[in-house]
């Protein structure tokens, strides 16, 4: 059995632990899923930037070209150069047999920027940052108001899905009401709609709002939540740690681990009140 | 509260369903999570063609303008065209204010084909589905043999990953035996990474091979299985609604919902043999 690797170990973390009935948070660390920007490229052209979990990166570019019906056996490839980090992020290059024809335009125009999420062309975390300023303001919730959000959530889902194969993404205001729900087979649509449903009614920026969603929390997410203004994003699962470090500099409240009356904060805690049971 | 759209409702598809113990799969009728494409477009020109659930369009659409820093409040949008169907996907046309300035080429380039999974340009289902035949053999597995593969991803699973945070993808053989486990942030980086361990060692195509997926089974990664050329996909978890066409479509045999000695079996059960316990 060719095993996952072990090169790139989870990215550790310190964080808040919050159980109900605690008085307050306590100090404790956790592992993040470490997510990172691969950008791919063919003979020396970019073709894709893939948000990724660094390690066997040589597999997940031929992998990708496969897919892509780009290459289709193994001495399509004459070599892969070794991946090659810098401040922009990853590079990897593929080094194709010079008869496989490579069709550059379709390529990066029907390329996938699959993954939990793409960033393409020469985009880089730090262009991405800078397109929307940090939140600034974000009203104080109590946490037990936060707790109430997953089943609220869960009881709204249970009168439309009925499928179990649907991503759901809440907006709810300080308060903890529901404002709106939206699900998607994609996550991020799921969080796009929820956008957009805030944008087109002229209720932007989302300023004193939280955002729920019920998969794994990508940089993506979070970024989604600052394009609205949204000051916290919690999710029943775990953030990654691109997610975690975005969410420290644009000065959102990462929350994870939203269940069983618990939760975990990740970065800038001071928004939640806790208090003795 | 504004609730999820009820207008899309889920494809209800004749299925076999097989608990540990039955003689034989028993037909049934499963709903599933409908998964279409939505080729977005700004003053006509296309920008982004995401996979997403039907319904809401108009949220995505301008959700996702909002996440790309194209537009910020409701004044930048003076009209969405609605959703207009057609064999190719469906289309939505977003009317900016003329001086919302658009930078095309940015937007193109750095698009983010987000969601589960996103086909850019005018790329169709059909059109990728002719890049690969469809599977032609494939060879008989026990249905025994498919229920012991979930335990074995997890306990291999288990020994490396340490945050909850990952997707899993395995390749196994007919026998049930795990060839190699890959994980990552995205789902479809981990069968990318498969795929691209395959390729590199010469052993395409994965002709008597299984892949198993954590998460959901989304169309994509029915297709990047087909590139491989993989008969039989299954998952812990929900297929969507295009990921059990394109299923039929390829000769594949589809397994949903692989857990707790069931499963649900989508499209070209076939290949499985049952015999009572």
């Amino acid at each position: 059995m060719d095993q996952p690797s072990d090169e790139n170990p989870p990215a550790l973390r310190p964080i808040l632990r919050w159980n109900f009935g605690q008085p307050a948070p306590a100090h404790d660390r956790d592992e993040l899923s470490v997510e990172e920007p691969l950008e791919i490229r063919v003979r020396g052209r970019p073709v894709s930037v893939t948000m990724r979990t660094p390690g066997h990166d040589e597999e997940l570019a031929a992998g990708f070209l496969l897919s892509e019906a780009i290459i289709c056996r193994a001495q399509d490839v004459l070599r892969i150069e070794p991946c090659v980090r810098n401040e922009a992020g990853n590079l990897i290059d593929v080094i194709l047999a010079p008869e496989v024809f490579v069709d550059f335009d379709h390529l990066t125009r029907h390329v996938f920027a699959s993954s939990s999420c793409g960033l393409c062309g020469a985009a880089t975390v730090e262009s991405v940052q800078k397109q929307f300023p940090p939140v600034t303001s974000g009203p104080g919730i109590d946490a037990t108001t936060i707790l109430s959000l997953p089943p609220k959530m869960r009881q709204t889902q249970e009168t439309f899905a009925r499928t179990g194969g649907l991503h759901a993404a809440g907006l709810f205001d300080a308060a903890g009401e529901l404002i709106a729900l939206r699900e998607d087979v994609g996550r991020h649509n799921a969080v796009d709609k929820l956008l957009g449903y805030a944008l087109l009614r002229g209720l932007l920026p989302l300023d004193r709002h939280v955002l729920l969603v019920s998969g794994r929390t990508s940089f993506e997410i979070v970024q989604k939540a600052l394009a609205g203004g949204i000051p916290v994003v919690a999710s029943i699962s775990a953030p990654s740690s691109l997610a975690a470090d975005f969410a420290e500099k644009s000065n959102q409240t990462l929350i994870g681990f939203l269940r069983d009356q618990r939760m975990n904060l990740y970065t800038h805690p001071g928004r939640i009140r806790f208090q003795a049971s």
